[in-house]
């Protein structure tokens, strides 16, 4: 672990900080964010630092904000744990991350067979979400707001074909969180491999099949070239969430008017950065296809069918190991059940629609 | 036309301020917006006031917004001449309004079988969009920016049931745009009614469909207590977006870090505003089905493959009657050639698979 003595805290008593006199008389702040994101991958730390650079800007560099690597100052995913303790001031992450400390968390990232992108928007701002996660990271020390999305991401990455469920048997696959628990229950084995390690893993052999994230972010480990089947849907993860969790104190040592322009900054990196995955994978896919190599297949129905009846096992599971994660896990369930017939009917039915010709 | 003297303009030379002293020493601003919505149908005047509140509370009050509904300072539809002549410093409206000055317009709004709302976000900000919309801006003296989206919308309602394309000849129906235009090819007879009139026009025959919105702002306007056939999905308005234009003077006389606070505070105020529109249709669309008294109906494949057909040849007519047209009507067209094999794969292919339980 590697800690940095720049740490802000104004009004918060947590630590001392080093800015310059000048800085200070300005209402200068400055802010440390970490990040679980390789700096090298594209999509997610970008969507960190611009995520930083606005608000630096909107503020007109009032909050001066620093992003660092995975890596950089705490390992990978203690993200939450450093900010928490007041070694960072925020970090920039997926909450399924620290499904350890509470299944809760996951609900705010990613569910298996949940809510896509726009949905899972409208639950943490209209559908309670947003009440549920406060009372779960004050708990945690921090509070937590949506700040990006990499949209629905794909089912992954294949060295073979898979004609039915019985292919996944025996399968070496790699999937995180819950989704890796449907897998173990369709029988394959769920092998943890970090993002850069995927790309060996496959060629070795030593993978079967892994998930990452879409076209723009895959093709950059270059999984295209160790495997020749991508399947779809990303059944596992229908519109991952990117949160901002800045430490209580410090959150609560903002004026109103700039917890407000965090908020307000935080919304629409959400949009932005789900516009720049959505944009990006499309000409990534585009180029996929052209190359003639990769066969990008759709599950089959029957696969589906069983994945959907194991994930709602899982998922339900999940949402009954603690008090906030059962208040959480029933929320998004009941969010999910209004939300899906207005999906169906408006989303759903105009893109299979548009697709008629 | 009811003007008043509270014209912005610090910097900008257009009008007198009537600001206090004191709220000039503290560079308080007052900024007009006008809107083409009015203050009792939910969702869209709502969005203007929630987009100047959010404005007013990142700034610390520093910028303050005063919001007024249609008709309150001109005439519906002439916001964008108020705004572009000093009238007024901003405007929230959905560009479509301003056809008639460029079909550009159409397309920044919505158009029949086109982009859904986190596909135009992305045409807008990742596909060239924002610098097309810039150039047809600077041509009528205004910026313009998204800062909110209605989601898909529903195909309308109907006082009989819809068998067939034939269905459609002779109907009076009610639906504005490029999408009445596509009707008018299947036959239809297309109706002008305002918003407050459509409830009256079904119950006494004047209408024998009409299309709105959604659940949410259909039943506040009574429609469904006067049609009994409820047809999805909304081909004609996929994702419909609302727009912040600001007059260009006021635009440029802003600093760059109130520039880029207002253009991250819109960006917000889109995400916030679909899932409001999304949360809200979803609870209406169940309290619809539990009232027992509504058909809600697909429309057919058939029909659905007509419109289609009749939808491309008015969208590239559309985008074919001036420079500025010509170009924004390429970009969207190339957009969306490249975005919908993704969003198939992605979010479609996703929907029907969480339908198949």
């Amino acid at each position: 672990m590697k800690r940095r003595n720049l740490l802000s805290g104004t009004g918060t008593g947590i630590a001392g900080i080093t800015l310059a006199a000048p800085a200070l008389a300005q209402g200068i702040r400055e802010l440390r964010m970490i990040t679980d994101w390789p700096h090298n991958v594209p999509g997610t730390f970008d969507a960190a630092v611009q995520l930083g650079e606005a608000i630096q800007a909107a503020t007109n560099g009032r909050l001066r904000i620093e992003v660092s690597p995975a890596g950089a100052v705490v390992r990978p995913f203690e993200t939450l744990d450093a900010v928490a303790a007041g070694l960072a001031d925020m970090y920039h992450s997926a909450d399924y991350y620290f499904e350890s400390k509470s299944p809760g968390f996951t609900f705010f990232a990613a569910v298996p067979f949940g809510l896509t992108a726009q949905e899972q928007f409208a639950w943490v701002r209209y559908g309670g979400g947003q009440a549920l996660w406060d009372a779960l990271g004050a708990d945690h020390g921090v509070k937590s707001i949506l700040c990006g999305s990499t949209g629905s991401q794909m089912g992954g990455w294949f060295t073979n074909e898979i004609a039915s469920a019985e292919g996944f048997r025996g399968l070496r696959y790699r999937m995180p969180g819950l989704g890796g628990e449907v897998l173990r229950r369709m029988d394959a084995t769920v092998v943890t491999v970090a993002g850069g390690e995927i790309s060996a893993a496959l060629r070795s052999g030593a993978l079967d099949a892994s998930e990452w994230i879409g076209p723009w972010a895959d093709m950059a480990l270059g999984l295209h070239e160790v495997a020749n089947f991508y399947y779809y849907p990303g059944f596992h993860e229908p519109g991952t969430t990117l949160t901002l969790g800045i430490n209580k104190g410090v959150w609560e040592s903002f004026a109103p008017s700039d917890r407000r322009l965090i908020e307000e900054v935080a919304a629409g990196q959400f949009a932005r950065s789900l516009a720049e995955f959505n944009a990006n994978n499309a000409i990534w896919l585009a180029r996929l296809r052209s190359a003639g190599k990769t066969q990008i297949r759709r599950f089959d129905d029957v696969l589906l069918r069983r994945l959907l009846r194991q994930s709602r096992e899982v998922v339900a599971e999940a949402g009954s190991r603690d008090g906030h994660a059962r208040r959480i896990a029933e929320s998004h369930r009941a969010f999910q059940a209004s939300i899906r017939d207005w999906s169906d009917v408006a989303e759903r039915a105009f893109l299979n629609a548009r697709g008629l010709d």
